[in-house]
């Protein structure tokens, strides 16, 4: 069983699976060669040394491996560190991700189910079928159901990106309807498919961090590069229709200043921006609020995105009316 | 019964109500005084003339006043003209408002209903006698419920400002609680009152305009000083719950350079800022795409606030899928 | 031969063919049907009417189409009309492109041959090969050859996108090498493919005008698309090649405010941006000043797009230095 | 000859010049005065101590100048720190300058050979005069060699300034006539001067920074009196010429937002502008990526001024394509 | 005398002096050449023909022309033409410049006097024989007096820099010695010169507009000049008091987006600006509250330049308190 | 008598009032509860330590609350440390606000005079009576005459409000005359309650700080709540008069982008603007520079707020003119 670092005290024994964050090399005053970590998870950092046939165990591990670590907490001069009797890489497959880094509270599997049932609401044959060869992509499906939102900004955490995608198919269903004419269909198939270039675009298996291909292409290229991939395996898929799809997926930013090479120029790709808008804006910020607010302060720090103070007093709990107003609560003047 | 400017053909006499939105008085070449005049009503303006009397029917009315107006309508070198027989003024309660401007399609007494029983899902006891009292103040209520929303962006049209706003809480009610922790009395009761300034801004009974008042002020300030006298009449308004409600009001713009003195800086003033910066845009749009696009076109003219273009074309009936594909849609490679 | 509108006189006859811009049917005193056309060719437009047997000759074409016209020009109340006996439809082949729209002044197949050769000094066989299907796919190529690379702000003629194109192959190569450590391979290929998406973007055939996919997508998107159907079909075309192309392709706006989603992150890029921003703007400037400057005039019209003058004094023919100077040209203080 | 601060190692003796970065003097725990120093060169900083006859040293020597120190490194809570036994004050022609700053890595004497070459080739009399009167002002020549180009955003280091005007000089070369109608002698003369108010604007003798009229009055301005300045003792430069060239010197900027007062407004002030542009940013990534890549990454530092990252790595070498693929390299579908 | 063209009435015999402000000539019906002219002066344009000797007199004189004009008014299809029977060229000495232009209706030679008045309150010597070689200029002195401050925003009437310097030296009497620390002396020079260069910039004898020099180096630069020009003339004058004295004069914009290319680094600098920012900004309006407020309106036009209206509602009579008020104003509640 | 912070030495007793900036409880290595404490005063700030009967003290007093405290300076590892002995808290009342806050520097009673007699200059009878209001609110003197005028921009110190209202109304008796069909009345009434919303916006009796309302709602809407409330206690308070006054209450910022939800629409409105504006930065500039200026030079820091620096060379002195010039001061040549 995992033991988290944020639960190690002094002079326990450890003997668990942590992520190796830096790895650098010393010589001890004795001349002997030390190892020099910093060993982490999900809940923090702590320093690591190995002093002891330090330079066997080197060759056997490297930064950004997974480790399965032996040894004692020591305090010196004031800090704790781990003293490391053993050490030696563990594959992937052997650790759980939400081990090592913040995940979605909510239940992934769950969450997906909605999902698919919300995609099936669509009536269009094209669409369903473009929705369906995704959901049959199980390597597709596995990243989708894991990579965060962003890296930091919103639902930056694993699952977070399945979490915001279900969140705005779900806000789509309910105001899609509220004017005449918006195609329900063409929203929904967007709302599920807006980030899913976020695959392609963040890495989230060492640290939350942008590809190489995410940074120099970004979400939207590659998200539309999956689409148009899929719509290729498919037989006679409307071209206004592909086109239709892709203004709402490229145009979802909003501006071009967003990183939107179009603005929106449907009333669905209008409401579509919206409302993504609105739902990261708003989870962003109660994240931001649930751990950027000092204890006893109704403010928050300042959010240097939004350049801006919040208010994190709880509105919920308002104030009760006091019981000496009249019944109408009119000043008797 | 209404004579619409729009169906006035020529040698047709006319005996109906207008509006006098140009008055000039020339000399003709035989020495005599006439008057020019420009008539309106919702569907059109149209020349007149008075060659007969014209300097004591021109002491009877001004530029703006609703006149009776009787005449037959004549060309001259190729244009339209009214020649007036008869012309006097008319009080305002001679006429139907909904004669001379455009006006919202839908019910107002209808809207009005909603939107009080809307009000009513108000749990908190101060928010509901705030509201209580601006539905008892009569000369509030009747111009509420005919004033546009704005002079040409969006529900430029009598009843503008009810539609929209009965609107904008429907759509608070449905996503107020997609989040945790979002206070939904706050929300409904400022997407209520959140333009009501506008009673105050905007003129609507010669044509739509800005009062001195709401040019100098704003429905910003004019709207937080109506709530602030009703607020003074209650006993017992808690300070705090003044605050975050006008604080609402005043950040619903969202960005200074919208003229918002603030920035939305709780999750509740997020929120609305979003629906309805979301409902004006879209029924904007709706009512653009309704006038400004050429037949047989699918793109609309540009659109100078927005600064672009909008597709036109109704998403509505996306293409089927044909017959011939097999059942499951993929291409047979 | 093309008889061209400008050349046209009163009472001469006419028979040649033209563009049907503007056709509405009309009905005289007498009660009969008539046509009322606008038909123009590159040098402008002038006004026909056809009076006799025009409810037949309606049928046989419509606006957009291409029509040999028989008739007279006329004149009626001091303009010019081209009274039409005869009109029918011809179709596109029937037709040169130049004739109906201005074309650049090089030969379009002597460029071709040059951006070829110049293409066939990009080394890397992925590379190579790329652009070798490029050249292969002759709907492309002819399509290539013939649109504008872009509405009106520069190039805007038939062969405006082969001219550009081939103007920045030749930019690169002579400022590649000025800096050490840029790839000539990568700027030379995304030199020639950089704005290929043009060519779904832009319609030409009947006015320089965008298509539906153009103004929703952007000839950004389409062009991605282009080049990764073709990327598709090649082998083992490697991953980081085909990213670091695409962001050259898509940064090459240089900033998200002119349409780019991505800046650009590598020194390849940057230069790609610079010579191709120089080459628009020159290339436009001159455009501009060859028909924005009135007549005895140092200075242009008001460019909107730039916001600004320019200055119009051919500063080639700089003043000679007068004779009585000595020979170093100082004052003799 | 120079001992450099970075090769200096504990217990060494010490025999060199350096530049005092910082002097302050303290009072030791039995009451002496020592001196606290900051002593660097090219290479770094290190920390220095006098504790004997620091008073009558300290009358011999202040911030900011040369000195020659005689010493030995120690090691004091575990940071070296010189022990200096001997200090004294040297002129600025005992020091090479290239010992204290960064400095071209090109060969400054070769570097100015080659741009008086460059401007050799202006064949207009007036302009040819111009710059022969810069190039026989021994005082400036000086300067021009030595001064870095920007404190430091691009060419920050000495010979900068020159480095970067014969690079602009042989860009201009290389794209003039890439179009009809552009004045070579013009462009020739504008890029060689362009930014020789840097000579004025920026100290290099202590520290690179601004002086205090180059930080009042800018290098524009203060190029513009230069150039008055020459012009003024030539007979008879014509004042159109010298018009269009400071139009150059002034624009060359580009935007108001970036300090110039005039928008280029010629063809050849267009040009200027780009390839200075460019010369500056592609000299400056470089630089940044030279200093600003972690080892083992691909991605440079966030660049503040240019609000991005810059991808590092090295597109030269592209990947070779393998054997396996067949001649024309298309997959066999 | 001058007959102005807006007191022209049919009939009238012509007898005057009038600017040329368009020429063109034609051929009439039968043959015959004709001129057909614009005629200008301070009140207006009108139409000119000239249908004998046209091309005799059409030789002796150009566009741009002032001309002695006899003729005699008529009316040609309801609009006013002038039969033109002679026309000659007179020279710029013959005319009054304010007969054609606007002008300040202040008194130029009192203004000049007192803005001489005014700049020997300035103590320091150097400032002082600055100053005084301006004054001294003649040619200078002429121009200043006449030349108006903008083409079209404020102070555009002849007379206008003048009138603006000196308001501008007024302010700076009265404000400067409200903080402590500011030296009036350098407030008051830089007041007095701050835009000279329009001296340079605008030509005001044909009609408003930019020289060519103006237009590509502006009056900051052409300022600069003429400042550099009179202190290189004297002795001695110190090189930092020149600095402090031309940063006043190129931040004076306050802003590079306006046009400067340093902001104001000193609290003169910050004054300045301030100072000649509102005098430009409240006189400007003022002339435009003049000119564009329609009868009966308390609302100007559209602003395009500062993209609002302007409330037009004479604020001097603010309403009289009514008698019926108790003596202290209180409600009586 | 007031002990200040910077005044205490090692080893001295202490016996004074302080306040509590930090208070954090913890364990010694033997188990025992200590205080550790940051006190403060106007002077700065300094450690302390209660070592004995630290549980008891703690219930006493907490942060944020003014201490009388005794004890003794001790140093500790080369930091001084205040040993307390005693510690109680005291009531505001007992403290002299300015020993804990800067101050003006300027006479409070004396200001405040002034300005009375400011305000008795206005004649309409409306605004002299609800000026005279305001002066007979005591709780809003008590505070005007305290609340700084901003949390650190300009006026940042006990009775900057006042200062700064001061200032702003005599500018506007300085300015307003200048030009002709300014109301003075309203300008001056104007300048003197433009800022007093920060009455309530700002909190300074703990720190200098934003209140919740002063954060959520800002001073120009609590200023506009608190004239109306004034307003509507008086009769016959004209509805334009006040209309006018508020308007340029609400635009004296300026731009929506500073806050203002109006742009200044009437000539005292942009005239209020400029001063106020030009009033807070000389002054916050000239408090800048005393404290941001390091020894020996001549430039400030970098001001974050106006992005850039400030030259801080006083211009007053000015250089004499040397004598050897002759007496007109012209070079002899």
């Amino acid at each position: 069983m995992k033991t988290y670092v944020n639960e190690i005290k002094e002079n326990e024994n450890v003997d668990s699976l942590f992520l190796v964050k830096e790895k650098f090399s010393g010589i001890t005053k004795t001349g002997n060669t030390y190892l020099k970590l910093k060993l982490g998870d999900r809940t923090g950092e702590m320093e690591g040394r190995i002093w002891t046939s330090a330079e066997v165990f080197s060759e056997s591990f490297e930064k950004d491996d997974f480790v399965h670590v032996k040894g004692k907490m020591t305090s010196f001069q004031e800090h704790l560190q781990l003293n490391v009797s053993h050490i030696e890489r563990v594959g992937e497959e052997a650790i759980l991700l939400s081990d090592f880094f913040p995940m979605t509270e909510k239940d992934i599997e769950g969450m997906f189910q909605s999902l698919i049932e919300t995609s099936q609401q669509v009536k269009n044959p094209h669409l369903c079928q473009l929705l369906q060869l995704f959901w049959e992509d199980e390597a597709f499906v596995k990243r989708f159901k894991m990579v965060p939102a962003s890296k930091w900004v919103h639902h930056a955490f694993l699952g977070g990106l399945l979490e915001h995608t279900l969140s705005l198919s779900q806000l789509v269903l309910k105001n899609a309807n509220h004017y005449v004419g918006l195609n329900l269909d063409l929203l929904l198939t967007a709302s599920i498919l807006h980030d899913l270039g976020k695959v392609d675009e963040l890495l989230y298996t060492r640290s939350f961090n942008y590809s190489d291909e995410g940074q120099l292409l970004g979400h939207i290229i590659l998200g539309i590069e999956r689409v148009e991939d899929k719509i290729r395996q498919l037989i006679d898929f409307p071209r206004d229709l592909s086109t239709l799809l892709k203004h709402l997926l490229i145009s979802h930013h909003g501006q071009y200043i967003w990183g939107s090479p179009k603005k929106p120029m449907t009333l669905e790709a209008v409401m579509l921006h919206y409302l993504d808008d609105m739902d990261a804006k708003i989870t962003g910020i109660q994240q931001f609020l649930r751990t950027q607010v000092s204890e006893g302060s109704k403010w928050s720090a300042y959010h240097r995105a939004f350049e801006q103070f919040f208010y994190a007093s709880t509105a919920v709990d308002l104030p009760e009316i006091p019981e000496k107003s009249d019944k109408n609560g009119l000043k008797e003047e």
